[in-house]
Order: C-alpha cells, then sequence, then structure tokens
C-alpha cells in the first residue's frame, strides 16, 4: 500500500489514497473515453500541433471519471493543470486518484495535482481551491476553468481586498447576508494576505481567461461586467446548445431516474410525479418519468414554459393543488423555497422529495428540519426518512442536494462529453485568440458549437446530409455552417 | 341566393359566392373562437379603448377559418380591414364568405372586403393582392399584416418603380432569375403606373408598419433592411417563442398526419416514415409518426439539430440510405431539391412523398413530371399516382406543395390563436408607438410573447405558479416577467 | 350515364350508379391491394388450387374498399359472393360500384352482386341482407361471412319461425324487449314465409358454417350454441389474436384520431381526453391521444384493465371525477349508458362527444334529445352541436355510431387485411375440412393465426428469426409453430 | 456482534449475520410494506380469521426485502414457514436477517427460519433447499411456495428414488444431458436415503399443493401431469394476468434500466439496443429504452408478437443484421444460445450484452470464455470487460444471469406486491379448499385475478368504475366480475 506521493505535496492534509483504487479508477476512465468521442476527436485532431502547450489551468469541476477524461485531454493538447472539484461530495475518489497517479500514456504521463476527496468539510473545500490557484514556485495559473464560479470568485476577492489592503472581518449570524461558508473564504484570504500581500493582484493579473459552464457561474459573470469589476474574459460555456440543451436535458433524462432507483428502488410506474420547472431540466426530468409510466404534472412561473408543457401533455400545476396526491416531488428550478416546510408536511405518507435543479435551498430542508417533533432516520447514506410526530413520514433524497450526483453518478459519460468539448474548445479559444477576446463574456461562436455536435455524431450512427452548393446559396449559409440564425433556438 | 355586394366591387372578376356558403362558415367561425382564446381575450381586453381606431390593415394570410376569427378581432379593435390569401389553394370559401357577410354582431357588423377564393390563377393572385393595398377614394392604408411578404413586396416593388419612372420589361425564359410569377407583378404594377405614377409611394409613405409572421418574409425583411432599402418598421413575429415553437411545432404534429390520413388512409403504424428536417417543423412531424406507432428515420444538415434528433431517438440517415425502404417520404426543411426525381424513382411501389415545409420546390415536381413515360392519374384531388414506366407507382400529395393545407385544413385553431395573437399584439404595438419604433426590423418584446402565452393556459386547464417577492429577489427577475434571458431558447 | 345492370336484378330497387364511381373506386382497391398482403398472399396461395370453388358465400360487412379486396380475394379462390353491409352509414359506394363492375380481371372478371349503399333505411336494411341470403333460381349459399351475425340471425330466425309455422306479431312500444328494428326483421320474414313456408330451412341445411369477426356477433353464436339452437359449426375470427390485438388497438389508432380531426379540427395537443374503457380498443384510443399530446383519463369497470391502465401512465377516473374538465369524450366499452344525458349537461361548453365501441346505446342519445329546450345544429354531416338552454354546447359525432366509420373512413387497409386474412382463411378451413367441424363455436387453430401474421411481416420489412433444431427442442415446439400455449395473452 | 441463533440450527453451516444488518433490514422492510398495498391488505382481511393456521409451508423464492414481506404475510394469516432462495445471488442479506430476527410484531413476533445468503456456492444451494423441507422433529411442510420449481423437483426426485429404492450414480461429462448440478441433487438425496429411505415419500404425502410462479417452473409442472408423475395439486401463478403482464412487464421496465446504470453508466439515450424476444419481458424491456430515448430493435421467432412490435414502431430484424450497430444486447427469450460466441465477436468495442430472460444459457458464456486469447477483467463486481485478442472488448453483464436481480436489487416492490398476492391468494385457496383440487395444474379463477388488481388501484390513485344492474345484466355478467371470457388477452 504506497502514499501517492502528489498528496504529500501539502503535507499531512490530503487524505492518503491507494494504488488498488487508483487502478480501479483507470478501467473507469478507459471506459469512458469510448463515450467521450468529442474530447477523443480533439486529442486526435490538436495533440499533434499542442494549442494549450503553455497553458497552466486552474480547473474546478467536480472530480468524477469523466472530468478525468477532461483533464487529461487537457494534458494531451499541452497544458499543465491543477484540479479541486466544486462540489464536497461529487468527487469519485477512484477517478481522483487514477488522475494523480497518471496513466503512463503520453497523454497522461506523470498524473496531474488533484485536491478533491468524497466528504470535504467546507473549510477544505475552499482549501483545495485555493490549492489549484497557488502553484509551487513562481509560477501562476494563466487559465481558469470553472463551474460554478468559485475559482473566479475567489481570484477576483483575493484581488479586491489585496487592493483595499485588508480582508474583511467575518461577518455574524443575522448580519444581513451572513453566511458561514463566506467566512471561510475570507479566512482562507485572510491568511493569504498576510502571507503575500500582493498573491492574488499577481494571479489575476497573468489569467487570460476564464471559461464557465453553469447558469450560476455565468451570471455571476454577467453581473461582475455589468458591475465593471470583471478582470479578465470569460466564455460563456453554459449557453452553447450543446451544453444547456443536451447536458440539462438528456442528461436529467438518465440520471433523475436513475439517482431515484438506487436510493429507493420504488417504482415510478403508475405513480405522480410533481415535477417543479420545466427549463430543460425540467423537461428531461418528466420525460424521464413518462419513460417509466409515471403521471407527470409539472409547475412553472413562465408562462412560455407552462404552455409547452402543457402542449407536451403534461398538466400544469401548483404544488398545492397536488401535493397531497403526488408520489414524487423533483425541483428543477434554481430557484429557492420551492419546497417549503409546510408543503412537505402536506404530502402523502412515504412520498419521495429531491432536488436536481442547483442549490439545497430548492427544497426547505432547515424548515422541515425545525418541525417540531420531527424524527430524521438514515436509511442508507443521502437517503432520509423524516417521520412527522403523526406517523407520517416522507423520503428526501441526498439531504436536498443534487440527487443524480448525491445518490447516483451524476450524467452518464456521453453527455459530458458534449459539455466537455465545449470547455476544452472553449480553452482553446481563449489561450489562442486571447487578442480577440477584450474583457467581457463571450459565447462560443455557433460554428463551433456546431463541432462538438459533429463529433458526436458518428458514435450514434447518425449520417448528416451534406448541402450542395445550390442548395447553400439557397439557403444564405456556407455549406460547412453555421446554419442557422443567433436566435434561432432549436 | 344573393350575390354578395362587396364582391362586386371589382365588377365581374370575383366569384360569386352565395348566403348559405356564409352561414356555414360563420358556424364554424363560431365553433373556432372558443378554441381561439388568445384573440378572445384580446377581444375582451382591449374593445374598450379601440387601440387600432384609425389603423387601415392590408391583410394578406391565408384566408381560413381561424384568420376570420383574426380579422374579426381587428375589427372588434377598431380596425378596417381589407384581406386576401397567401396562397393560391388555402382559402376556405365559406370562412371567406362569411367574413364578407359580416356577423351582425359589434365585432363583424357588416363584412369586410375579401378578395379570395379556393383556387386562383396566379394572375388573380396578384391583383387581390393589388386590390388589399388599394382602397377606394383617396384613402390608403397604413399597416400591413403579411405572412409570406407578399403584400410588403407589392408596395416596396411599386414605389421602386415610380422611383425609377418605369416598370422593367418582362424577363423570358433563359434569362437568370426568369420567374413567370415575377412577370405578373410587373403587369400588375405596369398598369397601376400607367393609372397612376405616384400611388406605391404615396401607399408607402402611409403605412407606418408591417408584421410578418413567416421565416420566409423575414428573412426577405431583413435582406431589405440590410440592403437599406426597407421602407417602413417591421415586427417579426414569426420568432416569437409563442409562434415559432408552437405554431411549427405542435401544428405540425397535429396537421400532418391529418393531411396524409384525408388523402391517402394508409396506414401509418409500423411503417418506416422518412422526415427531411429536424427543425420546429421537423420535431412535430417525427413526434406525429411516432405517436401513431411509425418508425421514423430523420436527415439534417445542421450537426446540432441532428444530434437533438438522435438523441431523441430517431436514427439520423441520407436519404439515400433510406430512399428504397421508406413508405412515408415528408420534408420539412425551407430548402430546395430536397427530394429529387432520381430520389423518387429509387423509392419503393406506392411509397408516399408529401411536403410540410414552404415551398413547393423542396421535392423537384418539375424533375418528377419530366421523367420519360411516367404517367400522371389524379386519385382525388391534390392526390396522385405517378406511375412510373417500370409499373411502379408513388403518390405525391397536394402536387408537392404543404400538405396540410392542400389535403386537410391545416393547424388547428388553438395554435393560430397563438400565432395570430402575436399578430394582433404586434399590429397594437407597432401602430400605437410607431415614434419607438425606426425603421428596423423588431422581434416582440418577451414580455408580451410571454403574455400570448399567457392567455393560451387557462383553455387547458394549465395554472401558473406566481413567484413570491423573495424569490423573484433571488431569481433578479419582476414577478411579472419576463423570466428569461434573451438569449435562452425554450 | 350507364346504369349497373347487377343492380337491376331486383328492379327499381337499388339506386343506379354510374362508371365513372366504379372507376374512382378501382383506384382505390387497387392501391388499398397494396396495403393488404395477407389477401395478397392468399390469391398467390391459393389461386392455382382454387379452395372455394363450390362455395357460395353469403356475406356481410361494411361495403368498404378494403371489403371490395375481400370479395375479390374470395372469388379469386373460387367462391361466387354476393354482399350486403352490416351498417346503413358504412358502405362507400364507389367501393360497391367497382365491385359490382369488376376488374376484367382473372380475380374480379365480371362483378358481384352487392346490396348496399351510404345511407340506407333500416328496412332497406334488412331487405338487403335477405338478398344477400336469397339466391337466384334453386341455388342457395353455403357459407356465411359474418360481421355483427345480422345474416346468421336471419337465417336462424326464419328456420326458427318455419318450424313454428309462423311469425310472431310485431312488437309494440311498451313490450319489454321492444324493438322497431326486430319488427322490421319479423316483416322481412313474414313475407318470406307467405312466399315459401321452407326457405330458410332449406338454407340452413344447406349452410355449412359461418365465420364471424366481432365481439358481439361471436357473443350471439356462443348464446346460441349454449342454448342448444345454433344450425352450423361457427368459427369464432374475432379472438383470432391477429384480429383482436391488432383491429382493435391498432386500427383505433388510426381512425380515432382521423374521425375527429375530419369532423371537428380541434386541437387534441394539451387537451383533456376521456376514454371510456381500456380494453384493446380503448388502449388504441388512449395511445392515439397521448401520441398527439393530450392528456388521457381512462374510466374501467374491470380492476384488471384499470391497473393496466394506470400502470401505462393513465389516470383511471370515474366519469363524474372529470365531466367538467375532459375536452373530449369517447366510448369504446360495448356497454349502454356509459355517457347519459345528464353527463353531457355537466360538461364544458364545446366538449366533443364521440363513440367508437360499438352500438350507438353507449351514448344516450334519446336522453339527450329529450332535454327540454335543446337545440340541435348540423355544422356538417355527421357533425352536430347540441346546444343547451343555457347556450353552452356539446358536439356529438356520427349521431352516436361509430364515428370511425361515420366522420372517416373507418380502419386502414393493412390492420383490415390482418383481419380479413383471418376470415378467407376460415372460410377455407370450415369449407373445406367441413367434417372436422360438427356444430360449435371454434377460434381458427394458433398455427393459422401465426400465418396470418407471418402474411404481414414483409410489407413492414419485418425480419423473423428461426429457431434452430436444439433451440426448438429446448423449448419443445415446433421450428415452424405454434410457439405458444393456448391460455398465452400477448 | 451478537450471531443469530436461527442460523445455528443446522450448526456451522449458515453464515453468521449481526443485528445491525437486520436492523437496516428492517427499515427497508418497513419502506416496502408501504409499496405493497396487496399484502397489506390481505394481512387486514385474512389476519383475524387466520386460514393459514396449520399451514407449514416451504418457501423457495429470491430471498429479497419484498419476500420478507411476504413471509412475513403469511405468517400473519397463520402459517409457519421455512425458507431458501431460489437463485445463488439474488439473496439480500439484510432482508435474510431481519426476517430471521423477526420485527416483535404481532405479525412476525420471532422470525423465520431463512436458509439463503448472497453468494451460495451451487452445492451450498441444494444444502439450503433440503433445509426448507426437512423440518425438525416429525413435522413435514404441508405447503410448497415455489419459484422454478427447484423445492417441487427435490421432492419429486426424493421420493421417485426412494420408490426405486435407489439413487442413480452421478452422470460424467459427456453423457447425454450431463449437468453437474444435477450431480449435487443426487448427492444430496444420496445422502437423505441413507439416512431415512422413506424420508420424501412421507414429505410428499403430506403435501397438499405447490404454488409456482415462474414460466419455467409451471412448464415442469404441466410436463409432470402430462406423464402422469405429479404428486399434489398445483396453482400456476405465473398465469395470471396480474402475475405474467404487470411483473414481468412492468417490472422489468422498471428493473432493467436500473441494472444497467447500475452496473455501467453508459448513456441509453441515442444508442442503438438490440432487444431478443417480445413476450411480455420484451415488451417491457423495449418500452424502458424507448423511454430512454434509445432506438430498439427486436428479434422473435413468433410472427405473432413480432407483429406487434413492428406495430408497436420497433423494427424486427435477425441479430445478424445488426450485431455490428447495437449498443446494447439484452435477451429475453427464455430460449438457450440467442447469443452466440460468434455474435459476441461481431460486436462493435465496447457493447453492452445481458440477460434479462431466464437462465443463463440465453447468452453463451462458456463459447465466450474458449475464444483463444480472450481475456475478462473485472471492472466491478457483476460487470466484466471481456477484451477479444484484436482489442476490441464487450461489456458482459452478471456473467449472463438476470441482470436486474445481479446487477441492480430486482423488480420494486409493488410489482412484486401483485405477483406475491397471487401467491398468498393461492396458498389459501389450495390449503383450505384442498378438496376441491385434484392433482393437477390450476390457474387462480378470474375474479381472484381481479382481486388482485383491485388490492393494487387505490395506492395509484385509480377509481374504478361500477356497472349498475341494467349495464350488467347487457353485458350478462355480474357487477362484482368476473367480466371477461377466459380467453380474453388483457
Amino acid at each position: 500500500m504506497t502514499t501517492l506521493s502528489t498528496f504529500d505535496e501539502v503535507p499531512g492534509r490530503y487524505k492518503v489514497r491507494d494504488l488498488s483504487l487508483a487502478t480501479a479508477g483507470r478501467h473507469q476512465i478507459r471506459l469512458a473515453e469510448h463515450e467521450m468521442p468529442g474530447l477523443m476527436a480533439l486529442r486526435a485532431e490538436y495533440g499533434p500541433s499542442q494549442p494549450l502547450a503553455g497553458a497552466r489551468i486552474a480547473g474546478s469541476i467536480h472530480m468524477t471519471v469523466q472530468t478525468a477524461v477532461l483533464i487529461e485531454t487537457l494534458t494531451a493538447l499541452g497544458a499543465e493543470v491543477r484540479w479541486a472539484s466544486c462540489n464536497i461530495f461529487s468527487t469519485q475518489d477512484e477517478a481522483a486518484a487514477a488522475v494523480v497517479v497518471g496513466a503512463g500514456t503520453p497523454e497522461a504521463p506523470t498524473g496531474v495535482p488533484v485536491f478533491a476527496w468524497k466528504g470535504e468539510s467546507l473549510e477544505e473545500y475552499w482549501e483545495c481551491t485555493e490549492q489549484i490557484l497557488v502553484w509551487p514556485g513562481d509560477v501562476r495559473p494563466n487559465m481558469i476553468l470553472d463551474d460554478g464560479g468559485d475559482a473566479t470568485l475567489l481570484v477576483h476577492k483575493g484581488a479586491e481586498f489585496e487592493r483595499l489592503g485588508v480582508v474583511p472581518t467575518d461577518g455574524q449570524p443575522g448580519d444581513r447576508g451572513y453566511s458561514e461558508e463566506y467566512n471561510l473564504i475570507l479566512g482562507v484570504l485572510r491568511r493569504s494576505l498576510e502571507g503575500d500581500p500582493q498573491r492574488w493582484t499577481r494571479i489575476a493579473a497573468e489569467i487570460q481567461g476564464v471559461t464557465e459552464e453553469t447558469t450560476t457561474g455565468v451570471h455571476r459573470l454577467y453581473q461582475l461586467h455589468e458591475a465593471g469589476e470583471l478582470l479578465f474574459p470569460a466564455i460563456n460555456v453554459n449557453d452553447s446548445v450543446t451544453k444547456s440543451k443536451f447536458d440539462n436535458k438528456y442528461g436529467i433524462r438518465h440520471s433523475l431516474p436513475d439517482g431515484i432507483n438506487r436510493a429507493t428502488d420504488v417504482l415510478m410506474g403508475g405513480k405522480l410525479a410533481f415535477v417543479a420547472g420545466y427549463g430543460d431540466v425540467g423537461k428531461g426530468a418528466a420525460e424521464a418519468f413518462r419513460g417509466q409510466g409515471a403521471r407527470v404534472v409539472v409547475s412553472e412561473v413562465d408562462p412560455i414554459c407552462a404552455l409547452q408543457a402543457a402542449m407536451d401533455g403534461y398538466q400544469v400545476v401548483r404544488l398545492e393543488d397536488v401535493v397531497g396526491q403526488a408520489d414524487f416531488f423533483i425541483t428543477t428550478t434554481g430557484n429557492r423555497d420551492v419546497i417549503t416546510a409546510e408543503h412537505m408536511q402536506a404530502m402523502k405518507n412515504k412520498a419521495v422529495v429531491g432536488n436536481i435543479g442547483h442549490f439545497d435551498n430548492e427544497i426547505d430542508m432547515a424548515g422541515l428540519a425545525a418541525i417540531p417533533g420531527i424524527v430524521r432516520t438514515e436509511i442508507k447514506p443521502q437517503v432520509h426518512e423524516w417521520v412527522f410526530p403523526d406517523g407520517r413520514s416522507i423520503i428526501v433524497l441526498s439531504e436536498g442536494r443534487l440527487l443524480n450526483l448525491g445518490n447516483a453518478t451524476g450524467h452518464p459519460s456521453f453527455v459530458m462529453s458534449s459539455s466537455f468539448t465545449n470547455q476544452v474548445i472553449a480553452q482553446i479559444e481563449l489561450f489562442t485568440k486571447r487578442e480577440e477576446y477584450p474583457v467581457g463574456v463571450y459565447r462560443l461562436p455557433k460554428v463551433l458549437d456546431e463541432k462538438v455536435a459533429r463529433l458526436h455524431l458518428d458514435a450514434l450512427g447518425a449520417r448528416l446530409t451534406v448541402l450542395d452548393k445550390t442548395q447553400a446559396e439557397y439557403l444564405g449559409v456556407d455549406a460547412a455552417g453555421p446554419f442557422k440564425p443567433e436566435h434561432y433556438r432549436y
């Protein structure tokens, strides 16, 4: 049993992993590579030219098997990489171990420093995030690859406080906007400024750009840019069609029932499933339930999405209308307090409640825990029965966090290939054409979005039709694309 | 049997209609009103304030029962209207007759001049279009409501030729871009300039704007605007979500199988259906076939749409791959020569071929007719068997034109309500806020798009959820909408 | 305009038909033949051996284009045939005319006597039924091919009354079980006994068997047999898998939406459809609505079918639960009074009501008509708006009779091919193996049921797998079938 | 860590289980009870009258959480029970432990002897089966509850050999019909006869009947009966509609994708899935794949099932046609050698192969292992990559055994409730009406089948419609059922 030297970089801090874990992870990575044709195609196309040579990428995405393939694609294209997870629970330890060890192949010769394990504390989480940005020696990252924007946040906050010369004091419970987690960030930066009062300023100056793949992270970037505070250009990968309409919809269609099954083994067929929200995630969720023979009802605040749901054959209700009848309650909204404690008390006995949207505040877990006399029993990890004083109970998945990651293994590789191919292309775009991107938030050109799609067709046996010259002229497009106006909705 | 005086306006020209036709049409209009809640809601909301008082609208849309409800909504809001169809076959004579006669109600007291009948010649078609723009006396239209852009085209060409002082001579077969139909337009304008060399210039000057609802018409508007030749502002109604993602998808889902059934009575279940194109129309078509138990294969030129088709469970093929196996061939592309004569010769015996995309050039009808020895037999109107010399034959619907209009009655009322509510709202917007719209092409503000959706929810029993203040703040939106960023794809 | 001599057989009785009608019908028959591979395969297989030579078949099935192909298949196998429709509305006149004229081909050289037209009176209906049983000269039919059992009924009643020596007097309104139609039957037989008091006895003696294809007709046969009154053997074609699980389910899936569309043009997508009954017909109906994006709720009396509906994702309700919400109400039960006048009064404005089960008593049309102050308006043939005194109204299709036949053209050819291939095989079976079938009610041997299926696979591109010897032994079946135990449910 | 005394009954033989396992199992049993309304309803209905008092049941079904609810239902109705699993891998140890410990409730006061654990050897398996039949002291079982017929087989073979006075000598490899497993059975019986040469004869004499729930077990029973060798009456539970059309179809729809997901995490959407067989299991499998957006192709030997597949929209192929294209290969046939080693060599790289039909001989695992140069790598338990000499590989699930049990947790509780309610009702029927069942194989009366369905409706929110007197008379049925003729197929 050998400890992995990479983890010794910060002595005593990172958990020891064993080589058998890495071996298991390597098997899974190898199988995942087969399911990630976009990334493998990029290795084939760009491996020889090494467009990311010189790139030093600080990466923060759930440290899964699929992310391992992403990381090793980046290194295969010439980049140096350091990695953290963007969620305390989502690391697959065998994947992390395998990446640390490396495959001994040209693409992954010696391993990559990974600062992530399943079940970090929040404090450890932010220390890990710091580690991917603070490189050994007088070297700094020059690119960020982000999911949720935490790495980007740390750089911006660090630079801001260095400019001010001081880190604010911790917030106190009761303060407006108080957040325990924010205090942890302040702590990390306070220690940092003590050691080097210009560290983040130098890092920020060196970073050429960030590529970000979530709705939430993108939202933060637009806000920063509108406030004039964005320090480097950003590519909004989230709004590539091949990300938002694939990962969100088809990924959820797969991983929602997977999560429910592994957690509960409860039949969906014939049951009533309530889905809050009919955006891309909600569309995938509703389709998944329907595909299993469940009846699906949907709630929406947006009348356009509501009309889509109705026309797709789903009854559009308010939660109050069905709270006593539904068997499953799934949130997909990105909003808060979608399911309240009051709602949960009104549910029928043994109803299953889960979130697959974004933050755990979609379901009011705090409110649930505060019900007098309620008892929480762990059925198995990430599956809890909450028993009300009257004896009825509900089953809550993953403590209100993303159930597909908490109760299953997240989206399947093929879907992540589409998302991550956008990431790699965006990294190449920003790193190699830095002068074409002044500070701002950009979407990938449509032709690159189409390229991502193109790289995934063969694996599905799909044969694309090619426009002849006359047809392309008739349509007024290039036969190689792009094919649609910017406002086209797919 | 009384002839309708309105048709006598241009003596001897318009076909005589009888009152029993109008009675039948009125029944259908009354039933359609029930299915067009958006339009009826606008009557209720805006009837009292008469926002279109003073509007003189030249309207050109298929003269169907649904359009009758549109026309009478415009008049109920105060407008004066003259109407033509935008297609030589699509008029439902009983609807036209009923609109001409009027309902004797406040909304439709005395009837509206309609210049349309089923089965116009192309020459008659352009004369009808002229009639909606040339009003009696010294009165001119000040708004255009268009579908395909023919009314808009006539005004622009008329004004252009008046500026030049001359109408070009007719093109000759063999000239580049020669079109028999364009010669007919030139003829109309030549006669017009002879009578009044400033007529179109005055019309153009008076028109405050056009609202246009097709992809093709919108494409023309953008081209005109880019060339600096657009004479008045335009609202692109086509790209409202509640138009393009509803009419195109859900309307086709309904009217495609309807057209095929009425034409052929051939079972779809268990058969192989080839759908060319997986845009909104193709998506609706594929879903319709699947809903009937057919196997569906799809062709695409756009890799993103191709990947969507694959992920939705449809095999993506080239036409050549399945030309000998498929039972149905449906085009939805908006492109030309999608099905060639060569393709048709390779199809299996009794294959059914139809177009539901746009122009009849999606299928090479001319090439089919030119095959030596081919024989065309009319099975019934709009259904023809084309027998190849070897005895095999194929069935072509509506001579390659839109089969849902040619073989059935087009989209159902509810779907058209969504499209037409956009039209009416756009007319109000342009007419009442003329100063806010400099010459250019606009889409409706998202909040109005949402309003259209909102007006159709009750009829489907859909109950919208309302954001509370905290939730709206959390999302950074107004609780009344709009809810999504502009680039959101639904 | 030439009258058809065949119709002159009973001078002045049958409507004159013109040859252009026959020409149109022949086109449709030719196209239908392509969609009826089972029948065409039987022509190819049995044409040379003429197994029905000597058979004189009295046939009673809806006189449609598909039945024309059936009739001409029977004659192609050597039979002599006379035909009536089994429903006063279901004849397609052009099909009848074409059969009467014949095709001038070996299969249909000179035409077949057909006693049927669209819109018979009930009196004419029973006279037509008599005509197929009473052949010219001293010739009598020796086989019956029946749908609903009316031909069989007439023979049994005729023989019974001849045995008794008298036809009972007509029932009077108010008598228990009084039926106006039964009086018409008594009238036909009374006239017959006056002319020849042993006619039906001789006919009954000569008939070797009947093949019957409906649930209702089969039910009558089992009752006759249990009562010891059945006069000749019967094959229950209805319960062949390739009949009941195909015609009923897949035929309805096609023809239900077709009928609704042609009748109303009302969107199904997003609407709420109530389907009474979840047998094979109900299963097909529910699938059709779902395929169009409607929400479907189902009522059932049988808990097993109810559980199937629930597991297939349909809410199982009582009609009362949704009577005020549903947009469509469709009966498929074979039961009476499923939708009462009281139900209809409680429906929402403009609800669409139709029956696709069997008799028109599924919907209480008499009760509807008896509501004081109700007004019935014909929107178009077979589509009526019934306006209640309060101004609300409902739309009733085909006056409560089978809407797929009344508002559209019934099941498509391919489905009918499966049913009719069973009929022909059953006719051959009974006619050529008469000694193997003592009086009784039989189902076709499973291997013949499988044969019917087999004959329809090629047309759908289906390739059957063949058991090798080891596998067949392992399963304990013959590699040529039959493959399943008798109680297998498919 | 306390050992469970029950397991000490046969000292040293059964693995020690700890109480924490039993606690976890009890949680799961409690949740499963909520999903098994049929069994809970039987407890409520029959608990007071104790119809199984005096029954001594030898039970052999996969020892899962659901089976625990079954066992405790039997004891709640008065039975004494001993239990074994019918599969070496399918025991859920926590469920077994909980049953052994008991719940301390009236239904399950002190626990039940269970002879089963996950991962038995075949030899242990047959010893466990012996244990449920050989009770301590001079007590013998009087009922068998069987799944696959192994318990029944042992009794019949034991009695046969005792009659012969000798157990045959072991077969040798190369003998016709040689089976290593059969030698193990001979070994068990040889030891038994040595100890007591009339043991099985006495057991057989005392057994009043067996209820059997699998196709295979039922097949054996019919064979025994035809051979005149059946020793006691049997109820064929498998062919209750609420078993074969529920468990097989809806259970598989749930547990097939569950098994694939847990095993591979590979996306199904957009992929090509080959399903061998379109019986009830195949129907459920195909629907599951389609519901996830996969394309599905089906192979069949039975032309009727093949036609059903085609009409349901699945392409019917031979395995050879798609062996190089499909991504998933699933067998559902009950036949042998459906996928051969040759097939597997022709599959595309990383294809996933699994069986959900019955025995592991559907896939030729032995042939696969015998390919020269092939390498088998365990990715994780029950998931193996088989690498061919050319470097390509395939993934085989559960070593060719039932993947839903091997890779997931089998059918969900609700579905098993339907099957097991049939079992309990059949036990009551045979035990309490022993005189009505001479030796033979019976199906449950339809009215009891309907009762099983009825007990599961409430939990799905389904409301049954009740026939009124007039309607019941019109249909000729009792308003309480049964509703359908015996040959009705549902």
